[in-house]
């Protein structure tokens, strides 16, 4: 059965820079939902911030078994109420990818319980990123390394909870490392951040990064049937004769 | 120099329940702050959620190294406004003791963004704790397992992020277990979540629950001095000649 | 492409104990293989400790996806070089899934790096099983938790280094309880081991302990291509420009 | 009560080698010794391969708190017997700081389970370390990042179980990346390793890189007093009626 994905987008500088508009004349969620709509096992819809709900209605959600997000400067305008219901879906099993700008998005933020911030720079400088985790389905395919040649620097210290997993780092001209690649659960989600993707730089065009958004948009997909224990489970008998 | 502890209690059930006051006729922050100060290297003052702000005003928390928790059926009246002052400051590197039915706060839900859900049975059941990490700061001085004879059974499936570290593991006579013991790491902040302490049971009496929330206070005061980056650290020179 | 499958046992009990011969009498190895052979995706074989080598010849070892080892009172018998062997076969993404007593044999050793022990009994007390990770490959289709009638008691603390992930925690009737099912991964290699299979019992034709072997299998099989760097790689030209 | 160090050093290249001999007269082991042997809190000594028993007899070791590693190229003439002695020790609590190119050594590799391979260069290209984890004990004190001037690359993939804990990131001129400073528990030990420190650079005069190893072995002094469960611990008696 196919997974279903949603690629959701702030969808701003693609239409105020003219820059990133040329880069991306169908918005960086046409991009990714053109490459990830030529899969056989994935069903790919997008939904962006000007729309009614942000796109990202009860329905749409409940029939999204991987969201795929990419947000940058108005992450502000994303509604509290669609915040929570976002993150009450992946607690409930559904896959969260989230890129790039994302690490300051609400509902990045409420997963991971952190501030989310690292050091940053804006200089076109080259990244090489490095595959620390060479036996992991987001992993397969790449090499031990690939170069991004213009990116945005990320820098540590990221501000984030351990990682359950490390994947990838980064190693950028200007000086600094960055955690560019790590997977965290919470509640029945999988989650996986992703850092290259700064909209200047046709950074979605690359085979590398198409390769491990595809390879983990399967392995975020759910697993397990959902058993909501949201409120507590009251278990008034034991199970043992006492 | 010492550490300063601060002890928030929602001091609900010992106001209303005859049973609960008998046992903490100072409250469980009384009870609490008791045995902890009489620690040399320990400063403790007590806050509650009737006091104004819920004695955790923005002075409070500057002054404060660690804070410990005991919260059960009035998590909402906490104003979000101080929960997300609280946040700040263990992010800033202020020690964080969860006890008991704290896992329902608001503040442990932020700093962990799960529901912390778990399944649960009053019936005054016997609770056997095993240590599982001997050789940590918290487990200090602890056998290998220790026993309650009457405790609420706090069940798995535990809803939260896998913990940083898992210390203690806990047997009830009714049938199931809990991850009794665990820590987290948010931003320069440690986190202990301890489940024993329903208020019906004299559990903050019991030496080895004495031991586990003394040794968490010591493992949670800060370390390096806090620098913030809040907002990100923008770093426009590069550390590299380019 | 289907999944190689090995299962090695130590078949000692079965042939020297009437009550183990007359539930396992195709030996353990026999009942696993006989369950995990119905299945399309996989394909399997048996290796036993008396068989030259042990069954586990280079070719053998280069052919297998995922070895399954049963081992208890002859681990010493296993010969040192045969261990190597399979150790490397395991850096390089051979899966490996450790049963029962197979926590004290040489190669569950030499991966782990502790002693591995642990608390044991031998009454035949209840044990149940309770799943805390319940979206993992591992734990699909199982439910919250399942009980074995009969089982050793085995019980923390179990002396191995904390794991990459704890599916399952144990609750035996008679007071104990134990980390029952975790993964690891070294090098290019993933390893589950799951705690339940004592030989006097018919554990291994319980549904849900074979669901546990069945996920695991498929979950153990190597991923990328395996790049040996035993020897270090030796990188004399940097990337970049110095 | 004071913390008892042991450094161990082969000291081959020292007395094989001018440019060494120049920057470590007394040996990287007197270098060692001489500044942590200016703190009031460890009494330490050192030990060498040459010495009968490579100077680790057994009591020295059970008089041990903690042991610091460099070891280089003659790894393979270290007893097997000794590696034994050393790893049972750590199992009893005892501390290892692993350093530099200790990666390689017997200890190491049967204390990971993995080769522990990695990528290198020795061009003396300039390396500097992010501080990643700036609230652990072994980090206090140091700033966001510091710098090397010549080191010798070690870069990723190093094959090395996950961290318990990633401190520190190092990036490197040429272009690589690696996780330069790390910990893991194996029983009742803590250990760290710490990547810097080849011997043709004065790298163990380095202010920051003697701050980390002064941290690491206040960390890694044992707690717990060790109880032995090295062969495990029968229980035939429940805790409970059964």
């Amino acid at each position: 059965m196919a997974i279903k994905v949603t690629v959701w987008n702030e969808f701003y500088h693609e239409q105020t820079n003219e820059k990133v508009k040329a880069i991306y004349p169908e918005g960086i969620h046409g991009c990714i939902a053109e490459f990830l709509g030529k899969e056989d096992d994935l069903v790919v819809r997008t939904a962006t911030l000007e729309m009614p709900e942000h796109g990202l209605t009860q329905e749409v959600l409940d029939d999204t078994d991987v969201l795929v997000w990419w947000g940058h400067c108005r992450h502000g305008d994303v509604a509290d109420e669609i915040v929570e219901r976002v993150k009450t879906r992946v607690l409930e099993g559904m896959g969260f990818i989230g890129l790039h700008s994302t690490h300051k998005s609400k509902i990045f933020g409420a997963l991971m319980g952190t501030h989310c911030s690292l050091r940053w720079r804006e200089i076109a400088e080259k990244e090489r990123i490095w595959v620390v985790e060479r036996s992991h389905p987001i992993t397969q395919g790449l090499p031990g390394y690939f170069e991004l040649p213009h990116e945005e620097m990320y820098g540590e210290r990221f501000e984030i909870p351990a990682p359950d997993e490390l994947l990838m780092i980064g190693w950028f001209a200007g000086g600094e490392v960055f955690r560019s690649g790590i997977t965290y659960q919470r509640g029945y989600g999988r989650i996986f951040y992703f850092q290259p993707g700064h909209e200047t730089f046709p950074i979605y065009y690359d085979e590398n990064v198409r390769t491990v958004i595809r390879n983990a948009v399967r392995w975020a997909a759910p697993l397990n049937k959902y058993e909501p224990v949201v409120a507590g489970l009251h278990a008034p008998e034991p199970l043992e004769k006492l």
